[in-house]
């Protein structure tokens, strides 16, 4: 019997750390073949090559494809997008896949997930369903609609997918492969001050005292927002006295704008105790997610690491609204007071609470990988609405 | 108080009568300004240029865009998606729209609407929530997940947005546009003939007399296969002994298949009487839907505008699956006697049937201009799933 | 010693008769590996599909570029080649090539020429240095300002080269690959009226009589007046009196203005003795203008394979202005009475003229293979003006 | 008559200085009209957002247009030309100028060389002719092979012009643009220690003392050694003792690595005197050639502008190898006692040379409108080799 020729498109950091136990187990498994395609950011010095990390991993890309088109504007990701589009097909026809999979709710996802739907191959998709108020969530409900196979992340986000109007049998909640790396990296034991505090820039401390870690993205419905968004964020963390890792943002539109607010407020205020860090490794981050007195910004990681790993965490404005979440997470909106007051209230528990495995147990890769190995392949969708 | 500005992409002669009417009442409203693009097939002469009929009809356009990327394949569909998406963004920046309205669910569609998501510019969208059974309707569901206004083209559609999870407030059942113009040409009282006879190849006749219309277009999910496809079809219909016409298909990956099919029968078989026609005005179509015996093809014309007329039609294989329609439509597969059967079960009806407004009473194009002019525009979107 | 690894893009009919000796000899060379990329219209049926033809005559394509934007206008020529320059990079980057090798003048070639220079990749040309008085000739010699080693097709172009300010060691009058393919496919013993009336359509006749050949094209300086200009000749072809071969014209910005000429003077005059083809194969081609009284049109084959085999030419307008030719070529304008009467000047000739071998021995292929396997490479330039 | 409308395509820092002086003599001719279009690097903020400087100066861009492809590597340039050449063909139909005029030798130059050309717009091209000895310099050539109208910067190019074929007659030694921005802010007498000291980071001193200016660029052939380029030139400047500013590099393939040359050598030397700026305006930079003791690096402006001025110049490598220079440049490679022993060489002049016009006599910007407004216009070329 021949091997089913699974692709993933590879487009940033956060992707590769959503996919990478998946990457693994599709690897490992005797049925399937892994075809890799790296691009948009996960190729790019700038947002810190990812693609580089991904081979030392022991991967392997079969293509690699330049798609963001400079700006980091509304504009620009939609010509990425397109970019994307012109590429993929001729990446698609050349590696034949018998399967797409693509991975979560970014811009190169839409161009992966098109460039399949339109060529008639099997589209999977991972971490549908889910709910954030912003154009990521209509670009996750958009994949569904063109998805054959669907891998929520939690049992809330498949019971959305059905309602829908996808049929259930195709629909399987596998949890969310990035738990899997959560678990694994959760047993590591290496010194995470030594791990830290190389690349970045700003004041070291200690992590084995109390600090805070700030990750803070743009959101797409407030361009031109970003600068004054993560000025905000940062004053009320460093009024808390503590020390804090500070991360830069992913490539969005925004990005730029939040980079530039991190920047000015490290240069008129330099002797704030913060640390600042480009290309976290993700075992990294899920030592400081462990270990920090409160992650504070509007990352997923607090909603769905956070959770398994119970990190007490602020979420901070629109970006990850009405997300199903666990007792670890409080929200607030953009005020400084209101941010100020809820990193108080965090600080109060005085560290990590129980873990809910509610956005997967650890199992999601070899899950995803058995129902890839196994499930019938059709680009034919019998629909229930 | 300054006036919504409108704009809409027409991409296809089937786009453009989808959409006239709207066209007319956004311009004639005195709230609103239509900003009009012009482009991907619209704009080639291969596919008989639409834009200049659309200039003779008094609408002037802002733009227009070459986005079609030649080979009609799979690949060359994703390609030209890309293309229109790396064009459209310029294009909106410089006319900066309060809506963009996009019509249907071709491949410009799907451009259009990720180019108008990404640049948070308000989306409203027409014909929504159809089902087909293709990749159109999967394009069709996905924009739905995107859009803010939905101007779906009958209940059935309707209740099926809201079921998916759009907000009931934001989903308003207008009828369909092309119906407008249906109910409107109906009246005419031009000489068939002359209109017909004019552009085409092949054996002409008179349409006072019994005949049979063939329209019938590749099936994205069967690429291949339209050339075989359209052989049996002409063939059935030759075996009937009446007099046809026979229109060219629409710009869609496959195309190119179906027309080789007709120039191999014309070939082939040079003495049925069948006359070929690329171009035909709409107004032309629907005098020959209210005079043919039976309509064959895989049109939804056959569905839409044959319900509100009354056409007796033949709908062959996948391409309309599961698509609401009335008493005057018949399906069969690609089967030779299948077809034949199907054919002499509608020339049997003797003629037209009494009107059933499924998909539209004539006015929606007034209807879809006053919601435009008067709904709050927002490119927030509350779900309910 | 490793191979030289040399890529050879194939974007048209054309470049496929101009380079195919040269990929039989680079194949067969033990120093040399063939990277065979094709595209544009190469991989178009309307364009007959030249791939299909490349694969039977026995080489495997490692990558197909569909990069043709549709419409045939000014602006879709320079989109075509974006398009192009945004796929090949990803190519040449997969493929790794030695040595690029661009062939004439055409806008994918340009394509290939800036994605290879801009790539660090040496760059060969053929067909450099000859003057053509249009915008082909400005690509031709922009290319050469690219490209690294030169094979001109004749010693005029080797000096012009060099006048230009290349250096003359980079710079070697190999002939035109294309003779190559003449001196063989004149050999050929099939019968040439069977090879013909196959395809296209029209009247047929014998070509054991006397007849016309007419090939011609649009010059890209004058859009818009391909149709007169065709409409013109096939009037003034008609009035001698004999049959003609007429070919469709090459994709190109007009090209569509010259087909639509064709098909109208077809149309109001079905009786013309003109039999018209589409994808007619080199050697079918070479056979008709060793047998043609005259060939008719501004193809450049009348100049360069013209004076190798001594076919009787009457060549129209500015589309080869300031090529140098042969005695078997004579120059008119677009007016009807310079075109009856050039015609009837070669018509008094009464056949072939003796051969001249300007452009070529018909040994280019294995010399130029030669150099590509011995020449220094280097992507740096002296030049010497 | 109508005004002659004249596009002019500005894609960087670089750009705007070179032709500012033409554009104010556009403006202010009464026979002609400027049509602006900014892009590429010139409407990024990575790369000090140029069109806002360019608004302030009064101009108003017509179209902007994002067309960098995020990279930086040699795929990416080639594929930033490409997206340029998709964009600008709309831009072009949409303004409908007489004549694009482009500037110099950089990827968004050919870009917009190459889609004027197709669309048989004449072209005017300012710089041409200039020897460099890198790819940039077969951009420049390669752009005087399809311009209709050349503006050269001084005798020896307009001579290299005329050898390379172009017809005398449209060959107009003009001087160079930039000189005239340099002759205007020469009488400037603001203070530069204000204007300079704001924007960037690193160790503030007065400009009234001694101190060093550096300017190095990626070179394209030698990709990947910009990080040690730099590192070499820094470390030589900082062991002369005297402070210096240091500029960041243009946006061309390999001006990351050159970043993160200067980001490592700040960050391992941070107590060297050196004061880093980004967007430094032309005007503060002409006062800095001016008064500097010494300019470092690989820059043009030490050939160019520091011949008017009068600058102390050292030209580190081959960037500019074989570019007429005058007595102020002393050429070395990139060896680090080269260097030293280059700059010592150049602090001994102990300040400014006499001013040697070589490239313009500050009167460039009006002389070329008056071209503009009165040479024939045409597409054809009538060549002279």
């Amino acid at each position: 019997m021949n091997k089913r020729k699974i692709c993933i498109v590879v487009g940033s950091r956060a992707n590769y750390s959503s996919i990478k136990s998946v990457m693994q187990a599709v690897k490992d498994h005797p049925d399937l073949e892994l075809q890799l395609v790296v691009g948009a950011s996960a190729i790019l010095d700038r947002y810190g090559n990812v693609a580089d990390l991904i081979e030392r991993d022991g991967f392997k890309a079969a293509a690699r494809v330049f798609m963001l088109v400079e700006g980091e504007t509304p504009t620009t990701m939609a010509k990425s997008t397109g970019l994307g589009l012109i590429e993929l097909p001729m990446i698609f026809e050349s590696l034949a896949p018998d399967v797409v999979l693509t991975v979560g709710d970014r811009f190169e996802t839409m161009a992966t997930t098109l460039a399949a739907a339109y060529m008639n191959i099997p589209l999977a998709h991972t971490m549908g369903g889910e709910v954030s108020g912003n154009i990521d969530e209509n670009i996750r409900h958009a994949i569904s609609k063109f998805a054959n196979i669907h891998f929520p992340a939690c049992e809330d986000a498949r019971q959305r997918i059905i309602r829908m109007g996808e049929n259930p049998d195709s629909v399987h909640n596998t949890g969310c492969p990035r738990i899997d790396l959560v678990a694994e990296y959760l047993q590591s034991d290496r010194c995470l001050d030594e791990a830290l505090f190389g690349e970045g820039v700003g004041i070291k401390f200690t992590t084995d005292e109390d600090f805070i870690l700030v990750s803070q993205h743009p959101v797409t419905g407030e361009y031109g927002c970003g600068e004054t968004q993560i000025g905000t964020t940062l004053r009320a963390v460093r009024d808390t006295g503590l020390p804090a890792i500070v991360l830069w943002p992913n490539a969005d539109a925004g990005s730029e704008d939040v980079a530039r607010g991190i920047r000015k407020f490290r240069e008129r205020d330099p002797d704030a105790p913060f640390y600042y860090v480009k290309n976290l490794p993700i075992e990294v981050y899920v030592l400081l997610m462990a270990r920090t007195r409160c992650l504070v910004g509007n990352s997923s990681s607090a909603i769905r690491e956070g959770a398994f790993i119970g990190t007490p965490s602020v979420n901070i404005g629109t970006r990850q609204t009405a997300r199903q979440h666990g007792r670890n997470v409080i929200n607030c909106d953009y005020n400084a007071t209101a941010i100020a007051d809820a990193i108080a209230d965090r600080l109060a528990l005085r560290g990590r609470l129980p873990s809910e495995p509610i956005y997967g147990d650890g199992k999601a890769g070899p899950r995803i990988a058995h129902l890839l190995a196994t499930e019938p392949l059709t680009t034919a969708k019998m629909m229930t609405y």
